[in-house]
């Protein structure tokens, strides 16, 4: 790309994070990120990100430190802002059917592991004391303390909107820059202030909306795939683009074999929205395990419960080299 | 706009349409795309769109003469490919549900109109009469004789696509161009090859599929509301744009007062998808009937049944002032 022709907001962002391309690799947690994705990514120009939601103080720590050996470039790490989990009596149909599911694949999965041993604030704690460049975040916004902690180390904060009023928020609460996600976009919804239900707005439409409403640079992301992808989202306004699906097929990501095939056959029609998964709605590939729980939709509870009662089922379906019961996240933009 | 920008394939499209501009106005059956709009927008330089999908051919062919009157500029007249109605037995619930309505507003509706008393040829006859520039249609592709007769008379004819299946359909059956329809669009889903659903392809994804994979021109739609979704849509490879809802509040559109107001007090999380008013799904803002039928939403019968059962008590909600019964289709780019 020609960055002669880049609108000077541009050139002034990424010469805020400390990166060469307007680009930022999307933090998908979960596996796909690996530090080696992460450091080839920040190496290349780009900011890589690093999905560490799921990974405990010690593992966040060390693959930082992984990262570091092989790039002093700047990275991102993300994490999920905390939400008050309530007990909740699970629904017997939607147990007897991942009951079903452990049957078929010979796993034990009846009864719901326990709440992490961690919390967002151990994890956090690791990103101050590696003094990482930038804390990415989604599903609401962190606790005031956190951002004057952070801003004062010098550490950039972006956050993640789905709507106009989602991205008002982030910018009061003094994010750095914000994700504009559009209904485009493959993995976990970043929906928080749901006013409005689940906005699903294409980014044509989002991007300049947020963009005419705050005063921080706005990050495109959803259904970007290529440099047609960048330049339309430049236009709209944004600042930069995020890009997730496009990584997932290089060969540093963490992409097991079913996942790889899936998205090589896939079409722009190919992505369904559920929440069967993890209890927060995410778009992935349509599979045998989405199409099974699809009457039981409404019936799932919420993150991150409904995510421990399907982890061992996901994982023995990758373990067999089958894609029926797996987590497929991926964009329209996919095919 | 500098056209000096603009990419070679939109200046050969602008000029076999003999227009000045990249931009189509959308044709909006049922109202808004009055003749005075559409020769308003073909003097400025786009391409006026005459929604006549619901017109007689004899007040098709007035409304071109009052359109030939105003400018010698080419405009666009828009029909909907016809469906083969189904004998339905429209459901208790449905019926009863309208009826309280029409009862509230003091309508008869509890019988459903027939059909129409012309058809799609005797429509199409009154444009090829006229030697209308170009045809463009909705809800998949006519008989094949139509484009033979047409394309021999020089008449320009537009498809519509929401996914790329139905794009190459529209470029083999012989189209001159397609409009590709992003989930952003306001008003009706183009959707006629429903194998995967109904597509809601946000245009960032939707755009570069596309144009991969045809070789005919293709027009963004959806969510486009300024310079800027113009400038992303030629980015991802668009020869023009179609823009709907930005021209609902000029002056020349057939919009109705309550509708003006609804619109003038969106924002980007206004507007949701309902197949309630017509039978097929479309995109509006959110309003008390939309909220009052939403349990029944499966339960309506399809389009064109439903259009006609509701289109009573539509007419009296816009009669009164009173915005809760109406369609009030928008984009979600209407703030």
């Amino acid at each position: 790309m020609n960055n002669e022709f880049w609108p000077s907001h541009t050139k002034d962002f990424i010469k805020l994070l400390g990166i060469e391309h307007p680009i930022i690799q999307a933090p998908m947690a979960g596996g796909p990120t690996t530090y080696e994705l992460v450091a080839a990514v920040s190496n290349a120009g780009a900011l890589g990100s690093f999905g560490a939601a799921y990974l405990s103080p010690e593992q966040i720590n060390s693959d930082i430190e992984k990262v570091k050996e092989l790039t002093n470039k700047p990275f991102c790490i993300n994490l999920f802002t905390p939400e008050q989990e309530h007990a909740t009596k699970v629904n017997k149909k939607v147990l007897e059917k991942l009951d079903e599911f452990s049957k078929e694949l010979g796993v034990h999965n009846t009864i719901p592991p326990s709440a992490s041993a961690f919390t967002f604030e151990d994890q956090l704690d690791v990103l101050i004391h590696n003094n990482v460049s930038v804390f990415s975040f989604t599903f609401g916004v962190p606790e005031q303390k956190y951002f004057k902690t952070l801003l004062d180390r010098g550490i950039k904060i972006i956050g993640t909107a789905t709507c106009v009023e989602e991205a008002v928020l982030l910018e009061k609460a003094g994010c750095t820059a914000l994700v504009a996600q559009g209904s485009e976009a493959g993995g976990h919804r970043g929906t928080f202030e749901s006013t409005s239900g689940l906005p699903m707005i294409g980014g044509l439409a989002l991007i300049p909306q947020i963009v005419d409403k705050v005063n921080i640079p706005v990050i495109a992301s959803g259904g970007v795939m290529d440099g047609r992808g960048i330049a339309a989202c430049l236009a709209l306004g944004a600042s930069a683009v995020q890009i997730g699906t496009a990584f997932l097929s290089t060969k540093e990501a963490g992409v097991s074999q079913p996942w790889l095939e899936e998205l090589k056959n896939t079409k722009d029609t190919s992505t369904v929205l559920t929440r069967s998964f993890t209890g927060k709605y995410a778009r992935g590939i349509k599979n045998l395990f989405i199409d099974k729980m699809k009457d039981l939709e409404n019936d799932v509870p919420p993150y991150p419960i409904q995510n421990r009662l399907t982890r061992k089922i996901r994982d023995a379906s990758k373990q067999k080299g089958d894609s029926s019961y797996m987590s497929l996240w991926a964009g329209q933009g996919s095919a």
